[in-house]
């Protein structure tokens, strides 16, 4: 038995029970959703940097690098943060690295306290639920958020998750946070694409003209693989 | 036109946009609830003080002053944070001082940008609402929380004001906290005290039999007026 726990801000998850424990990173938009995608295109491995100084080094090495800011590609390097950018065959084998505005850095955070570190989304839902559900360890999913800001879409995968657990495993402690994302997914769930359109974030990149993006990033069960943190890497958790 | 914003955490608040915006600070259990109810017993005005040491100075000089901390009355003091505490014909007129463990702390987080710093709770819904929708500033919402974390009590009240707002307001902007905490209160409004009942500081308080407490706190529209900070004190707003 373990607690199950929702931060949904980075600000906020320093004051949950981290330690040795699982965080679970959501960045709906997009990171984790390019992330899955760029495992399904068969890559190596996902290292995920926190500075455009940290990427500039990688890419001066000659790997391939993702770097977004704001929502939108920088231009010096070869993809944004789109998973669209990611389904490639070209990719196969390869090592690349990513820079985004939340997801990598909530990556870094979840690394400075959690046991293990493993990557969420709508597209490797399923398979995060049935994985966590056969593990005894306490849980934190952390919401990447905007710029440490609650955002819907994270929150909403969280619930997505959290809901899937309660059917499958006894937590003895569950946070408040946990019990709101549940709500909010319960509620968004017959439509999410609509909820996400009147959320900040929706309203942001649909002026970006993203919405492909956002559809497939809230497309479930697209992928199985769950990206885990290994040293400054993500790999594909063996199954 | 201005915007709404919610904040899930006092570790948020300075992520909106406070700088003088109105801000709503709401500690359903137990802070603002209690408030509320001083101010329906005719106290003249609350002064929330932050530290035990504060609250130990204004007891010397004769102030009647409510102290808690997780959940329970300090034993020195005159009062705890049970608005049954301040229920009470003999307050008429006295100025009391509070001090809590999360509500108090809100209120002067608050005060250090807000341009305006009011008090709510389901205790005084309806005014709050009345009055804000005939405002034009920003409004940001600060959910006291629980020693920083999110909590479902507040976050429903925030949900049930945003609710309020949106029928009888326009926002040119509105945060997703927002929207999320009016998905929340729609989820719960039709049973709010079976909702807190599974939440974590409503089991807190059942384990310390406040059932009653919470039944209080839970009730709307007990009391119309809007306790306002005035330096460093509530006092009713005048209507």
């Amino acid at each position: 038995m373990a607690s199950l726990s929702v931060a949904f801000s980075p600000l906020l998850f320093e004051r949950y029970e981290t330690q040795g424990a699982i965080a679970v990173v959501i960045d709906v938009l997009r990171a984790t959703s390019a992330i899955s995608a760029a495992f399904e295109s068969g890559v190596e491995a996902v290292v995920p940097v926190e500075t455009l100084e940290e990427a500039r080094e990688w890419k001066k090495k000659g790997f391939l690098v993702g770097a977004e800011r704001d929502g939108q590609k920088i231009p010096e390097f070869d993809f944004g943060n789109s998973p669209y950018d990611y389904i490639d065959p070209a990719l196969r084998g390869k090592t690349t690295v990513l820079t985004t505005t939340n997801g990598t850095r909530a990556l870094h955070l979840a690394g400075k306290t959690a046991g293990m570190v493993i990557c969420a989304s709508f597209v490797n839902l399923g398979a995060v639920i049935d994985w966590l559900s056969a593990q005894d360890r306490d849980v934190v999913i952390l919401c990447s958020g905007w710029k440490d800001r609650f955002n819907l879409e994270d929150s909403m995968c969280a619930g997505a998750i959290v809901e899937g657990l309660f059917k499958c495993r006894q937590f003895t402690e569950f946070n408040d946070s946990a019990l709101a994302s549940r709500y909010l997914y319960q509620a968004a769930k017959a439509n999410t694409f609509k909820v996400l359109r009147s959320s900040s974030h929706g309203r942001r990149l649909a002026r970006l003209n993203l919405k492909r993006d956002i559809r497939y990033s809230l497309t479930p069960d697209q992928s199985n693989i769950i990206p885990v943190l290994k040293g400054d890497r993500l790999v594909a958790m063996p199954r």
